[in-house]
């Protein structure tokens, strides 16, 4: 086998008699090892120092759960057609966690560690604030992790998360470039462009010193739970044949007058 | 809309200042929760008291990593296909967690549930175990929870199990009913046929009192932790080329051949 | 490599100058055979007769396409969330073509191959119709292929089949057999039950001498077309953001009064 | 419902007795229509042309099967996990016609398009070919459409492919363009070039005018039969087990040294 590439990752293997996952053995683990911890075992390689495992375990519960998404109600309407699989209706509910939903943390995050990666150490954090926003006013797009469709006057769980990542002592210089970049872009868009959810967590992820890849990640992490609980509902409760009546009816009356 | 049902998840929902899940205020779970206790309540409807929540943590942790199994692998090849695309890496590994895998967990909770759903009283749990493995032997299935293909002489994950569910008063009549079942089938079968850790976790199940399809789900929520891992290692050292050609080599040798 | 089995695939394989698909040269395939024929080629090993084609082209495009279905929906909602990813949106919506679509021409096809392949030379069809009709009585499920939720008072499908089939001299023991479970299941729950176009095209695989299996494989090829025409039709004129809203209005009419 | 947009699909709706798509009567289309033909139906709107029919279907087929590739092994992995769920194990192959794959073809089709769609009527094609691979030098990535791994000295595929839209008049400046760039390139690195089967369905779906998107989207279509008859393959003559264990002996090799 000369010349060939091991096929070896650190994740995980066994022998007969243990199992080791990220160089610990699953059994010591097991019983001393929270779920949100291990995530983070997973992710990071080491488990998390206690304020670090608030931290984590607050943004990911974040992401669990935002009722009838759509991303839950694509999960129901796939277990309605394929009720022998589970997998594959929350498969389908993860499937929408992408460049739209998941996307926004990974975006804020990037922002972010780019922005700070490449400031020189004296730099003023208020000048990198300013030229992402003028970045983003260039191209029209909205910026990563401000503002909410429905949350008046702001996202409730920012000033929480944030709250949390301060008790911890993990409130470092992302967060700060988020919160002026907030002000920034107020003052720039004369409206008030508060951060949401998202951008807090993008900058969280930063402060834990976490790849912006992970942010997309987390999110599949997290809803992944929350599909399970929607198909056990769902099980429970059906509501997809009444979402599905609700779209047909529609068309329905469309054939009718077509 | 008269005669119409509502559409009404009772897992979360929002208004403008506030959001709730399962009847919790999500700013205040935000901090105080981890997400195998979020994970429970989503799945449970109630917070769980501490006792719950280290067997649950356990038994979720039990099932996040397993290194480079058939889900881990197709994730993998998945990913190297479309790397704009994590959420459809971790899907294509979610999909293989169906009867083989998730369902073994399944299977093992549901034998146990409905033969003590279906018990008087005072019936002797020996004849329960005795009448189950009975009926695997009739349809010459291999018993749901017993035996392992590598871990010799046991899977080290089902004494650190037990030891926990009993370390904190959740060791009842589903574990009492899985260790019968081990002895008579090893009677029985005339080998050493020790409880795994699926059959450890389906048995746990029964003890907090969760409904066996739970069990699918939660193999589910553990391993999507698992595959965001084995995606981020995929980011930094991927391992989906050198798999293809090991397969591919093979075939390879027989396209020259034939 | 002693002892290890062949990694081999009859299906496709290449060398530097050929690519070869189940024994043909796939240079003379291109041009010679359209994608229907070429599926029939994949899926039995060997070109289909004139007759063959036009019998299994004609079950293949009746499958295609349905207008706003459960899986057209899951597949809109899913490009919502994660526009990067085509093949994701087509994936969640060939997610529910499980065992309440797919799966019901795959029921039908296997009950007519099982009473088949168990029967007499000699036996009356009309005793397997009668049988067969019994036996769904006793567990008081839907027959397989029978009667349709909206069309009245037959699926226009089944006789435009049935019509090609005869046409085509491939209307044999299968079709007749469907045929006589409507007129006893008719008589037996004493109202109209129509063959619908699951059972049709059940019928068919089996006049085709394709194993039941086929059924859920073959909507599943149809369909992957119809879902790209949904997703090609969301890019242009998108129904995501609207089908969402209607679900939400009522879960927001529900939070806000709840 | 003032002010609510219509859920209206042109691609189907059915009343009680008739089923209608893209505007034809379904039962008139099946029998008449293969299913290549619906298929371009579904995505154009129309039917094809005899001529456009012979090279749609030529590039469809073209792209349905490759033998043992990656998505093909996630697609068998995910069976031997979940072999309740065929449509899971074909979701988890299409998810890997990302943007490695079927990008391949959407992006030499966009490449010529734009180029195409902003070129002065009387400008001279070679100039448009050598501002392309100019612009492919300067951010070092390969040319779409061009080269293959194994194929030498060129992909059999693509003179076929070229053959087939001269014979039948649709040879027009989507070719010519992309063999001019095959021309450039071959120049401009000092060794052979040729247009790849992806090029050359790249430059017929432009001669088609077909928009680019549609590149990723005939991929899906054509490979969800290939995944089908690899798990037909799988069911009759399972391949994954060893997969699995020639991965997982690599990983165990390490295990045990580890």
């Amino acid at each position: 086998m000369k010349g060939r590439k091991r096929l070896k990752s650190n994740l995980g293997w066994s022998t007969t008699d243990r199992i080791v996952v990220q160089g610990h053995d699953l059994v010591e683990l097991i019983g001393n090892t929270s779920l949100g911890d291990f995530a983070f075992l997973e992710l990071k390689g080491r488990l998390p120092t206690p304020e670090e495992s608030a931290v984590f375990n607050a943004i990911a519960v974040t992401l669990v759960e935002h009722g009838l998404t759509p991303s839950a109600i694509a999960a129901r309407l796939t277990y309605f057609g394929a009720p022998e699989s589970l997998q594959g209706a929350v498969a389908a509910g993860i499937l929408g966690m992408g460049s739209r939903f998941g996307g926004s943390i990974e975006e804020a995050a990037r922002t972010l560690q780019e922005s700070l990666a490449s400031a020189a150490p004296d730099a003023d954090p208020r000048d990198r604030a300013r030229e992402i926003v003028a970045r983003y006013q260039a191209t029209k797009q909205p910026i990563a992790g401000l503002g909410h469709p429905i949350h008046r006057p702001a996202d409730p769980r920012t000033a929480r998360l944030f709250a949390i990542a301060a008790d911890n002592g993990l409130s470092g210089r992302h967060i700060e470039l988020m919160q002026l970049i907030s002000v920034e872009a107020s003052a720039a868009y004369g409206r008030d462009l508060p951060v949401n959810a998202t951008g807090a967590i993008g900058a969280i992820l930063g402060e834990l010193d976490f790849p912006w890849q992970v942010g997309r990640g987390l999110a599949v992490i997290a809803r992944a739970i929350g599909l399970v609980a929607h198909i056990q509902e769902e099980l429970a409760e059906p509501l997809a044949g009444e979402i599905w009546s609700r779209v047909d009816e529609e068309a329905s009356e469309h054939n009718r007058s077509g």
